[in-house]
């Protein structure tokens, strides 16, 4: 029988733990306490610091709502989020990488047509999309679907803006032939700064950090018999890129946007998607 | 200029904070960035786990109220609140030990004579509470405040249960005089269970904990030129003083609460604390 002291705290709080914890729980718990109590010995937490943690931990909790989840802004911010995807989504090279999920997707924007346009406010300057959904060894993928979510010119996503923005505005889903190819029109998106004027945004002042993601499309690509792959395409050039608020940035999904000659539109972003084999 | 990987993260995301940074947040975020990541990096933590752990927190967040600190719970039942409070406290050997405030001290509570009785509902078994306030060596300290509270018969304190009982019920201040003597009368306290109907009642069950805390009193001892002393003295025999879910309880605050002879308390408690001086 031992009570918690400096010395044995880690110890102390694990030997607590009942032998029917399930084993991943117990493994996830016992090193959550470790590492959780190293931090609080290794900078020797006062008091006053530790009231500062609770009202920051009950604040991020409290201004989440349907359109705002201020935790997984905290994550993303911290890095946590790219971290988690990075262990999850380890893929051979050659692989389309893949980026933070982020709080914007919305499940069932409807399919549309190859070529459609996803930006129903009519602002913006529009870009051709376009490429193909490969497999490892280049051949093309039939029925993928290509699920796509972007901002609007203003720098939000139509859940930001209910009510002024039209239902499903700046996404779409669309769904590959035997080709493999895809195409669809949206804008070419802008940077927008993530919201900062809760717990998140205090934090990222204090830490001399600015709030802003580089311009970016989402895309969401599954296809059956291959592992899903959720990634952004940045636009090449953005003054972002480089610091990025989510650290979500990879080298390889930085697309060059090149003016368009068509009438349709005024740029194309090209880009292939190469996906790799579901695991068993 | 670096993306975050696996390999990169903790520095990536601490290179990133400004040169205006404090130093001692500098100091508290890089260390928890890294220990955090790591934690991560340990148990390879799954996109599936990491979805629950936003979960939880969000809901942590949300049932705070007025009454009620889900995360101060989370904070004592993980064993942080008793870390903290070890290395914020550390004292020469006799003095009185520290333990875990909790969230149900009131401010304000009436100064009342000394003897009196702090138990306003007539409910529990009446206990004398007696002893001195002395400094290292053994001087008694006159004008010491020894504020002091307690749950009720039924295991809830005043403020659980506002409208239910009176005002300050199991609450009251007693100031010493020149002999550094104390009394005052109160319930023998009972155990009670922490809060167990949120977030982190459903965290102690997963982990095979009950939510059980043993009977104790609740004393802040603050004297002019003297360190504030925060702690609980707590019934021998208790049957969860070897497995309180916060933590609290050390050897030296196990007191025993002998049957008494006197016509106005069933039992009494016999305590004298030990202040250290007060740090320059």
């Amino acid at each position: 029988m031992s009570y918690l002291t400096e010395e044995t705290s880690v110890d102390v709080v694990n030997g607590r733990m009942g032998e029917e914890t399930s084993p991943r729980l117990r493994q996830i718990m016992s090193s959550l306490v470790s590492h959780l109590h190293d931090f609080i010995r290794d900078v020797e937490l006062t008091e006053a610091e530790w009231e500062v943690a609770i009202d920051f931990l009950t604040r991020t909790g409290q201004i989440c709502s349907g359109n705002r989840q201020e935790f997984i802004l905290l994550s993303d911010t911290l890095g946590v989020s790219m971290l988690v995807d990075a262990i999850n989504n380890r893929a051979p090279t050659g692989a389309t990488e893949t980026t933070v999920f982020g709080p914007f997707h919305v499940d069932g924007a409807p399919e549309r047509e190859m070529g459609a346009n996803i930006s129903l406010d009519g602002k913006g300057e529009i870009c051709l999309y376009q490429g193909r959904v490969l497999d490892l060894d280049g051949n093309p993928i039939k029925d993928a679907l290509i699920d796509v979510w972007s901002d609007n010119e203003d720098g939000f996503y139509d859940v930001q803006q209910p009510g002024i923005q039209p239902p499903f505005n700046n996404r779409g889903a669309f769904r590959t032939g035997a080709d493999g190819r895809y195409a669809f029109r949206g804008i070419k998106p802008v940077s927008y700064p993530i919201p900062d004027d809760g717990p998140v945004g205090k934090m990222l002042a204090a830490l001399g950090r600015h709030p802003w993601r580089p311009a970016h499309m989402h895309f969401m690509v599954t296809a059956p018999g291959y592992r899903r792959v959720i990634t952004h395409i940045f636009a090449a050039g953005d003054q972002y890129l480089v610091s990025d608020a989510v650290f979500g940035v990879k080298q390889s999904l930085i697309v060059s946007f090149e003016p368009a000659d068509g009438v349709n539109e005024a740029w194309h972003a090209d880009y292939d998607f190469v996906l790799c084999p579901a695991q068993p």
